[in-house]
């Protein structure tokens, strides 16, 4: 299967099993969860299902979507006014425009419950889905996701611009900790060594921050999806401003490649994997 | 051990687990966390601690931290502007007071995150472990507690006030589903049948909301920790607006002695969990 198919197939398991949990739930916050996890890339549910599948799991849906929810709840959060304050997220209006901030907060609190309630039905032994929950819990929390995000508040107000190891440290948790962990998710489901799928996710995670820089200087919001230009013109240090553009982009081609070479051990079967990497630095949104 | 030392211990344990787990994390959002957990009654961790000593276990200080962890953060999320905007909780500035909206946000995020890890150390089987972890995403997500905050939002837009059935039914998923939850991890950590604590819980926690509906008509703010008066001047429907104070009452204490009844089967060890039943309608905060 080519990458762009098993990405959108990756991204509809995951929509459907969070549909099917939500099923017969009858409130509008249900509906704003069903509208937040809608329309993803599904770059989080890919890495889940294809790892898995370099361990002969086919039936990672679950642990997809539970990567899904916990994403869709981080931008959720992400785009209140008391944070980025954004209208527009995937070409749409943001639940808390869509609805209202309450609700907007709260279905980002249910779609993280969620998610660890899907982990629980991960399709292997009870050790395995217990350090899939352990390590989701990590990456999601203070010293993960909300971390970096915390970072990155504090970054706005400060002083001085972050020099380029405080960006990095802050992605790594912000958009990092639960990429490496959607792609550590097939070894972990198979009680196996993460190693290898750690050092791609690190790597791949912090070369798709590296673009999304890129994007909020060269992409339109059109087709990026969300506004652009925000960082540039709110005086953020980012990967384009530390780096320069052409130096950025470098440094992400070679994080790719670090990526792909990280997989040397699967041999062929990783190939969409590989895909997957140099899509990171190619796509426009 | 009476049930005021019962209470203060398991609270104490409670929160020097999750300082423990946040050791080293420098961050004012850690700070917050911390700040959000502290003081509470500590009634979740102690029905925890209560009901795995049923069955002799006596290391549930994890599962006790997990509880409190998700209470504190539904608190944090539940005073924010675009909730209940409260400024004060158990008697200090709330959250987003005493730092900012951004922080209240993603302290209670990294708080549910963080109740879930703890969930994944509980002392017991792994079977057992996610049992604990997939009731309690159920208990606190849309089919629990943010089912019943949703519905509570919807109530105070909503043309007319609600009626009894629907306010217990909104009780049972804002309050009662934690509740119910923490009664029953003991049996769940031993594998036992849940449904006498599940009765226990059941009845406890809506005894708990009326007893707080008494409590914002005859408390005072000081004593309470949080502002009073508030539901009745919003026209909001509850206990005592629908059933009258006396009534209420009558029903909390009817509550009480069905949670002390279900108990039965434990005889005279379950005493301080009958001694919480009773505080719950004779507390003033």
């Amino acid at each position: 299967m080519s990458f762009p198919d098993a990405l959108t197939r990756a991204r509809d398991l995951a929509e459907a099993q969070i549909a099917a949990a939500l099923t017969d739930v009858d409130l509008p916050v249900a509906e704003a969860m069903r509208y937040a996890v809608r329309g993803g890339k599904g770059l989080r549910a890919f890495l889940v299902i294809e790892s898995a599948s370099l361990y002969g799991i086919e039936t990672a849906a679950s642990v997809a979507a539970a990567i899904e929810c916990v994403h869709a709840y981080s931008l959720v959060h992400d785009d209140l006014p008391c944070m980025d304050d954004d209208d527009l997220r995937r070409g749409l209006p943001t639940v808390h425009r869509k609805w209202d901030e309450a609700t907007a907060v709260l279905a980002g609190d249910a779609l993280q419950s969620l998610g660890f309630g899907l982990l629980v039905d991960a399709d292997c032994p009870a050790e395995y889905r217990l350090d899939l929950i352990r390590s989701f819990a990590l990456a999601g929390g203070v010293r993960g996701m909300v971390g970096g995000q915390a970072l990155d508040i504090m970054a706005e107000t400060a002083d001085v611009p972050l020099t380029l190891e405080q960006v990095i440290r802050l992605q790594a948790g912000k958009t990092g900790a639960l990429i490496t962990w959607s792609a550590t998710a097939g070894a972990r489901m198979a009680g196996a060594d993460i190693t290898a799928l750690q050092t791609y996710g690190d790597a791949l995670g912090l070369a798709f921050q590296i673009w999304d820089d890129v994007l909020d200087v060269t992409g339109d919001a059109a087709t990026v999806g969300k506004a652009v230009g925000k960082d540039a013109s709110a005086g953020k240090a980012t990967f384009v401003s530390l780096l320069g553009l052409d130096e950025a982009k470098r440094r992400a081609d070679e994080l790719v490649t670090k990526a792909c070479d990280a997989l040397a051990v699967y041999g062929q079967s990783a190939e969409t994997l590989r895909e997957a990497a140099r899509f990171v630095i190619s796509r426009d949104r």
